[in-house]
């Protein structure tokens, strides 16, 4: 099975109360595209600048994670600078420069066009649009976004959503895209866009699903004593769904919530 | 079954940012013994003053709820006051009053003697003790408690911990408690004390199990639109334990951490 994702390839500088690290790698596709090649062939659609370290070229490469979409342009990466509070489930974000993906139009090598799976990770709105647009018809098509993008791109967002089987989003994004307070009356508002599925990513305590058709689905998370750095967990999250072809909720666990 | 059960009958003053409610039936015992009602009998040893309203009496008598050892003293019924945050899953407790509490002495009736669970619901640890002392030889010992006697009453709480299976806290009690941030390692401490299991509870994300012997088990909760009052959430779910004969976790979802 094949994974097409677009998303974005950072350079990320990250504070916890605990640690710094300055310029690793991060971004949302890299951390997806890791975990997917776990289970699948990866078909990477991303940009990254002229600055990007070789070393990182080469992780990617070590996987079975296809680079032939990945462009290196002149100018800077994409950058995240990001700081987490003691509860590491909160983070702020101190600053974003999107470098070489402030003009960026991808373009799908042939090989990309027999993937079964699309995910847009989290990046720019119309980039996902345009990927979703020149993209195969694949049997699933899952989104996920940030904050970042919530309120200045709503529209643009608004209108990928309404092309997708499948939302990620965390409780928080739930509150700020719906407005509403109670998660299942914002997952009801999400699901009058079109949406198959919603799932909603609560950091340390798991993450739910919710079904257009009432199922309901709770994935607990493995307790872990230290935690150095949560970035990209929900990336990597959602990377580890395709290993039931995208359909890990297709167990005996799910049941149905009446009248959702 | 049948469960003996220890612990406040209230009256309970209640603030949210919806609603407020004034002396309405509260307690921890009053949650458990409602909820344990469902599937056992109930042997609920309290106590209340003689301002506690005949209506709450009729309520308890009206469900498999033995109140032969429930005694009404001249003086005032506990009252706790409390007010909730935006967010359901904080609160600050305003008042509590002990009333008839302060200087209150259990008598085990004689029908008592059979019972084969024993829950030590959230009241001073020196009653705790007494109950504890005085109980038959139950098949499992519960024990439940709240952030009042963490600090003021450690040492005496720290011996009941020592002589129960399993106990019941939230995430923000065993930090309390324990003084370690990562939850792991705090139930780790709580092992040390002699516990078999330790019961996390996590407000509106559910409730996780530990094991002494690695056993771990997440249970999710069942997602509601409204919420009006979550005051007794965790002493019903306490209540709801006794399914099983207190042992819910004796299932095909359970499975073993290394190295707890």
């Amino acid at each position: 099975m094949s994974i097409l994702v677009v998303g974005s390839v950072a350079l990320d500088t990250v504070e916890t109360p605990f640690n710094r690290v300055e310029e690793v790698l991060g971004g949302a596709a890299s951390f997806f595209s890791t975990a997917a090649s776990l289970y699948s062939q990866v078909n990477l659609v991303a940009v990254v600048g002229s600055d990007f370290p070789q070393e990182y070229l080469d992780f990617l490469r070590s996987r079975p994670i296809n680079l032939d979409g990945l462009q290196i342009l002149d100018g800077p990466t994409f950058r995240w600078v990001g700081r987490y509070h003691m509860d590491m489930n909160a983070r702020d974000t101190l600053d974003t420069q999107l470098g070489v993906y402030a003009g960026f139009h991808p373009v799908l090598p042939a090989g990309y066009l027999d993937s079964e799976l699309l995910f847009l990770a989290n990046i720019q709105p119309e980039l996902q649009m345009e990927v979703l647009q020149a993209a195969p018809r694949t049997r699933l098509t899952v989104l996920d976004t940030m904050e970042l993008w919530i309120m200045p791109a709503r529209e643009q967002l608004t209108e990928v959503m309404k092309r997708v089987d499948v939302l990620l989003l965390s409780e928080e994004e739930v509150r700020q895209f719906t407005g509403k307070a109670s998660i299942l009356k914002g997952v009801r508002d999400l699901f009058a866009l079109g949406l198959k599925y919603v799932i909603v990513k609560q950091g340390s305590y798991g993450a739910l699903l919710f079904g257009v058709d009432g199922t309901y689905f709770s994935a607990p998370t493995y307790p872990l004593e230290e935690v150095s750095d949560p970035t990209g967990a929900g990336d990597s999250f959602a990377g580890g769904l395709s290993e039931a072809g995208g359909c890990p909720w297709q167990s005996d666990r799910l049941f149905r919530l009446r009248g959702l």
